[in-house]
C-alpha cells in the first residue's frame, strides 16, 4: 500500500516565523557548535581514531557513535539550506574518521572493535550496535540529501550490508533484532536514499521478529549462561514481549518504543503491512491512556518507561525528550498513512511543548527529563544542585548519556519537514508558520508561503503559486483539535469547505496569486485530564492554541500548591514581546491560600484563608529560562466564585 | 528541678475499654507468641549461646539483641498483670542466655563477642551496640519491677558499669556516643529501679557529649582511615550536628531523634538541666512543622528521617511505626516537666492513630512505614507484592529489620502508664478510658476509676476512692484540644474548674464516692494543614475526639482522588459494633468525578461530571485490615455546594 502522502523535505521549507525560525538559528550558530565541542571533550569523537588502549581511562562506550551520528545528522539538516565551510569541515573530519574506523568486514563500532572484540553481535539486548548502526545510517542519508557526498552514505551502506550478513532473512543467518529500536526506521531511508529495497526487507525481518517464540532475547541470555527466566520477566522493556503486530499497549522504554512504532509505520507505507491495526492501536494507547498534555510520553524514570494507563505523575514525570522526538517522529510517519488531524495535533502538541521544552532559549542547556510540576527545596532554590544531573528540574550542558542534546538538534533544523505533505493531486498543510515553500504536486512545483504570527494568533493567510497557468490539485488545510471553529476564505471570499478527517479540503484551478485566509479562533482554554489521572483531579491545564501553559514561581511566588483558579475566572492573553524571545502569556486573578488569621499551627480547624492574587502564565516550552523557582502545569481549580 | 509528677505504672493501671484491652489481650495472647516464634526462627535468641562459627550462615548481626530485649521488655509488662508460667518459662529461658553471653568484662554483644571480636566499641555511629544495650536494660529494669527477679539487672548492670568504664565522665575515658541513641534514656530508668545515679551521670555525658567540637564520629572516621568530610556532612542524621542543647529543628533519624529528646527531657526532669529549653524548642519544631496528622514523624524513607518543615507527602510518607512510638515516649516525658494538655494532645495523637496503625487487629502483622495514601497499582491489587517490604501498604509479618513488632508490642503492653501522673498533694489525668486504677498519692492509695465509651464517646464519670477519710488533693483532668467545651459535675453539681495548661483542676476534700462527670463533646472535626504543606492544599482530614479517619477504597471504592467531600457536607458518626473490631465510622455524602459524557479522551475541554456519592471514613488506626485497596487521610475537599 502506498498511501501516496509523502512529507515535503525541510529543505524545501523556509521558516521565518517568531517561534522556530530564532530556535533554528540559535540551533545552527550556537546548540551544533557546543554539541561539537561536548563530543570533542568527551572523547566521543577522537575515539573514532581506534587509537583507544586496553588499560587507559575513558573506554569507548557501547553507544557513543549513537551521539556523534545525531549531531552529523543535525549537521547535514542545517547544512542543506545553509552553506557554512566551518561546519562542513567538521562534518567531513567526523566522516572520515568513521570511514577509516570501518573493519574491513564493513563493522563499524568502536567499543566493539577495541574494547570488547571478541563480544560482537553477543548481546543485541543490552549493547547498542544495532541502535548505533541506525544513527549513523540515518546520519548519511541526511549528509547525502544534504550535500550530495557519499562517502559516510557507502560507509554505512557496507556496514548495512554487513548486517543483513548477519541477521538478514537468508536461511541460517542469526534471529536476532536490537534490544533498543531505531536501525528499523534507519533501514528504510537507507531505501529511500539508495533505491535499495534489501534495506527495507531487513528492517521488516527485524521488526517481525521482535517478540516471537523462542525469545531471541531469552536464547541469547542463556547462551551468556544467564537465567532466561530472569529476561522472561522483563522483555516488555524491549517491546519484545509479543509479536508487534499483537501489541496493544505501550510498553517498556518509551524511546524505543516510538522507534520501533515508527518502523512500524513505515513498513505499513511501503509493504501495506497489516502493522496498520497494532499502529492504530498503539496510538490509540498512547494518546489517550499515557501522554502527558505537553506530548511527553514514558512517565516512569526507572526505566524510562511507560507504567499503566493514566498513571501520569507530574512532579516524578520523566516524560524524556527524545520520547517526545520519537512521538513526533511516529506521528509525522502515521500522517503519511492517513492525512487525519488526529496525528497532526499530537504531533504539534508535542513539537510546540514537550520536545522544544528540552532546550533553552539560548540553546545551550538541555532537559533529559521534562517534569510537569517542580517543587523546589530551599536547598535547590539556593542553587545546590541534585546528585543526579537528569532530575533536578535544572536545564544542564550535557549528560553522560548525552541522547538528548543531538536528537533535539536534528528536530529542530528539520523541523520545517512536518509542515506539507504531498501526494498525486494532493497538498496538505499540517503545521502554520510565517514561512515559504516549494511542494512539488505531480512533478511540478508549487510555492507555498503563509503569512501568520502562528502559534500567537491563528490568522494564516496562504498564498499559492503553481506556476504560469492553472492547476487543479486539492489543497488540504489542517483545522486543529483545539480550535473551536474555524473560518476560510478564498481571494476574500468566505469558503466552506468539505472537511475530511480533520483537513478542510479546497479543490480548485489554482492560479498564482490565490490567497486562501484561514481564521483559527484561539481562546484561552482549560483542560481537563480524565479522573482516573488521579495527579490531576480537581485541577486544570491552560491551553491556546498549540501552547500548553505553566505557572513559573518567578512569575507568580513559588508554593504553587497554594494557588487556584477559580472555575469563571478568565485568564487573557497578552503578547510581551520582551519577555522568553516574546511570547503571549495569560494573566489573570487566581486564589492563594493563606494560613487562617495568622496562626502558625500545623493542623487547624479553620480553613485556610484565600486571598485574590494576580497570576501569569508562560508557554511551558520556556519554562526554567529565568531565575529558579517551581513551576505547574496542573493548577488547582476552585469552582466558579 | 524534681517537677514533682511521675507517671502511674501500668502495673496499677487495669484498663477495661472497648480500645485498648482488646489490643492489650491481642498482645499477650497472640503478638508476644509470634513475635518470639520470630526471634527463634530467624536466629535472633539461639545466637546468644554464642555458638556460630565463623564461615556459617546467619551471622549474628549487630541489632539483634535489641529485638530480643524488646520482646522481653513487653512479657514484662504483660507479666506484671497477667501470671503466665510459659511467658515466664521463655523469658527465663533467654535471661538465662543473656546472663552466659556476658563477657567476663561485663561485656554483651554476640556480634562483637563472635563475628567482628575486635572491633568493639571501634564504629559508634554506625554499629549498634549502646543502643542494643540501652534496649537490653529497659528489659531487665521492666522485668524487675514486674517480677522482682534481678537476674537480668544485675547482668545489665554489670554491662552499664563496663560502659562506664569506657565512656564515663572520668579522666581518659572515650570521648564517644551512641550513633543510635537509646541507651541515655535506659540509664534514667536504670538509676530509678537501682537508686544508682551514676548511671544518671552517664547518660548526661552521653547527652551532653553529642555534636560537640571536635566531632566524635568525625574523629572515629579519621581513625578508621576514612574521610571526616564525609561524616561532616551527614552529621545531622545522629543529631550529632551541633550540641543537643543548641538544638532547634529535629533532623536526620527520627527513631534517633525521638529517643534522643526522650533522654533529653528526662535529664531536665531528674537534674533540672538546661536542656529544657531545647526540648521546647524541638517540640515546637516537630509538632508544628514536622508532624502528620496522626502523629507521625520522619517523612522520608530515604534515612528514615526529617527533611524540612512542611515537607509531609502522604504517599511517600515513611512516619515508622517505631518512630510515632518514640514520640508517644518523649511526649510522656514532656508532660512530666510541664502538665500541660499540649503534650498530652500529641500524645494522645500519636497514640490512637499512628503508633497503633502498626498492628494489624488480629496482632499478626505490623506496618513499618505508615502511610497517609495508598494508591494501589492493578498488580498490586491483584495481590502481587512489592519487592521492599516495609512499603506495599500491607502489614507484614516481620521485618528484616524487625524493630516496630517488639516496640509496638512494648507499647500496648504497657499503655496504661500514659493515663496517670501524679505530684504531691495532685493526681493528673492524661488519657480516657473504661478503667481502675490504684495511684499513690502522697504516700497512700487513691482509687480512681473511669466509666466511660471513650474513645468513641466523650463522657466519662471518674470515681474516686481515696479510703476511709477524706482527702485533699488536686485533680486535674485534662481537656483534650480537639474539645470544643467540655463541662463539669461533681456529684451531679456543675462545677466551672480551674484551668491550668489546659487541665481542669478540682481540688477538695474528696471522699469514697465521689463522682466527677466530664463531658467532652466530639463533634466530627475538618483539620486543615498549614497551606505550606503543598500535599494537603485544597483537602482536609476528618477526625472525631482522637481519632482521624480515613478512606479506604474498600468502602468507597478505589481512585479516591476522585473523591470530594463539600465544605458543607457533613459527615455524621455511626457506631458500628461489628466493623473492624467495633468502630465509630463516619458517613456522608461527597462528590466523585466521573469524565464527561462517556468520553475516554485522556484530556477534554469539558470538565468531568460529578456525582453524589455515599461515603464512609473509618478510624486510620484500623485500616488494610480488609480487602486489600486504596487509602487516602487527606480528601479533595470542594467548596459549599
Amino acid at each position: 500500500m502506498q498511501t501516496g502522502f509523502r512529507p515535503v523535505s525541510h529543505k524545501h521549507v523556509v521558516l521565518e516565523d517568531a517561534f522556530w525560525a530564532p530556535r533554528q538559528e540559535i540551533n545552527r550558530t550556537v546548540t551544533l557548535s557546543i554539541e561539537y565541542e561536548h563530543l570533542k571533550e568527551t572523547g566521543r569523537i577522537d575515539a573514532l581514531r581506534l587509537d583507544w588502549k586496553p588499560g587507559t581511562p575513558n573506554a569507548p562506550h557501547i553507544f557513543w557513535e549513537s551521539d556523534v551520528a545525531k549531531w552529523i545528522e543535525a549537521a547535514a539538516y542545517v547544512l542543506a539550506r545553509h552553506p557554512d565551510p566551518e561546519l562542513e569541515r567538521r562534518v567531513d573530519e567526523v566522516v572520515e574518521l568513521l570511514r577509516r574506523a570501518q573493519q574491513t568486514d564493513g563493522y563499524v563500532n568502536v567499543h566493539f572493535t577495541l574494547v570488547e572484540p571478541g563480544k560482537r553481535w553477543s548481546n543485541l539486548r543490552d549493547w547498542h550496535e544495532l541502535y548505533c548502526a541506525g544513527h549513523l545510517i540515518e546520519a548519511a542519508v541526511a549528509l547525502y540529501e544534504a550535500t550530495g557526498k557519499r562517502t559516510l552514505l557507502d560507509v554505512m551502506r557496507r556496514y548495512a550490508d554487513c548486517i543483513a550478513e548477519v541477521f538478514g532473512p537468508q536461511p541460517g543467518a542469526k534471529q536476532g533484532y536490537p534490544g533498543h529500536e531505531e536501525i528499523e526506521l534507519a533501514l528504510v531511508r537507507l531505501t529511500h536514499a539508495t533505491g535499495d529495497r534489501r534495506y527495507i526487507e531487513l528492517s521488516r525481518v527485524f521488526v517481525d521478529r521482535r517478540g516471537t517464540s523462542p525469545n531471541y532475547f531469552e536464547a541469547e541470555a542463556a547462551a551468556r549462561g544467564e537465567d532466561p527466566a530472569a529476561v522472561r520477566e522483563r522483555l516488555h522493556y524491549w517491546q519484545a514481549h509479543c509479536p508487534v503486530r499483537e501489541q496493544t499497549t505501550a510498553e517498556g522504554h518509551a524511546v524505543r518504543a516510538m522507534y520501533l512504532y515508527c518502523a512500524m509505520a513505515d513498513l505499513v507505507a511501503e509493504t501495506g503491512d497489516r502493522l496498520r491495526e497494532a499502529c492504530e492501536r498503539l496510538f490509540v494507547n498512547v494518546t489517550d491512556r499515557r501522554m502527558y498534555v505537553t506530548g511527553g510520553v514514558g512517565s516512569n524514570a526507572e526505566g524510562e518507561r511507560f507504567t499503566r494507563d493514566y498513571d501520569l505523575p507530574n512532579d516524578t514525570a520523566y516524560a524524556e525528550t527524545c520520547a517526545a522526538i520519537g512521538l513526533v517522529f511516529w506521528m509525522a510517519r502515521m500522517l503519511q498513512l492517513d492525512c487525519d488531524t488526529r496525528y497532526a495535533d499530537i504531533l504539534e502538541r508535542a513539537l510546540y511543548n514537550g520536545t522544544i521544552s528540552g532546550v533553552s532559549l539560548d540553546g545551550k542547556r538541555f532537559f533529559y527529563v521534562n517534569p510537569l510540576a517542580v517543587h523546589r527545596t530551599p536547598e535547590q532554590l539556593a542553587g545546590k544542585t541534585d546528585a543526579n544531573e537528569r532530575f533536578a528540574g535544572v536545564r544542564r550542558e550535557w549528560f553522560g548519556c548525552a541522547c538528548c542534546p543531538p536528537n533535539i538538534a536534528r528536530m529542530v533544523a528539520a523541523v520545517g519537514r512536518y509542515f506539507y505533505s504531498a501526494a498525486p493531486g494532493e497538498l496538505a498543510v499540517h503545521l502554520f508558520g510565517e514561512s515559504r515553500a516549494t511542494v512539488e504536486i505531480d512533478g511540478r512545483p508549487v510555492a507555498v508561503t503563509q503569512q501568520t504570527r502562528y502559534p500567537w494568533d491563528g490568522t494564516v493567510r496562504f498564498g499559492l503559486d503553481p506556476g504560469p497557468s492553472t492547476r487543479r490539485f486539492g489543497f488540504r488545510i489542517r483545522v486543529p483539535g483545539w480550535c473551536p471553529g474555524a473560518t476560510f476564505r478564498i481571494n476574500g471570499r468566505t469558503h466552506t469547505p468539505e472537511m475530511l478527517r480533520g483537513y478542510a479540503r479546497l479543490e480548485r484551478e489554482w492560479r498564482a496569486g490565490d490567497v486562501i485566509e484561514c481564521s483559527f479562533p484561539m481562546p484561552v482554554r482549560r483542560l481537563y485530564a480524565h479522573p482516573r489521572v488521579r495527579f490531576d483531579c480537581g485541577r486544570a491545564a491552560f491551553q491556546r492554541g498549540p501552547i500548553v501553559y505553566c505557572f513559573e514561581g518567578t512569575d507568580n511566588g513559588n508554593g504553587l500548591e497554594e494557588v487556584s483558579v477559580p472555575r469563571d475566572a478568565s485568564l487573557k492573553p497578552q503578547w510581551e514581546p520582551n519577555l522568553l524571545g516574546g511570547v503571549v502569556v495569560l494573566r489573570g486573578r487566581g486564589k492563594r491560600l493563606r494560613q487562617a488569621s495568622g496562626t502558625r499551627r500545623l493542623y487547624s480547624m479553620e480553613p485556610p484563608d484565600e486571598e485574590w492574587v494576580d497570576l501569569q502564565a508562560v508557554p511551558y516550552c520556556v519554562w526554567e529560562n529565568r531565575e529558579l523557582g517551581d513551576m505547574q502545569v496542573w493548577i488547582r481549580e476552585t469552582p466558579a466564585d
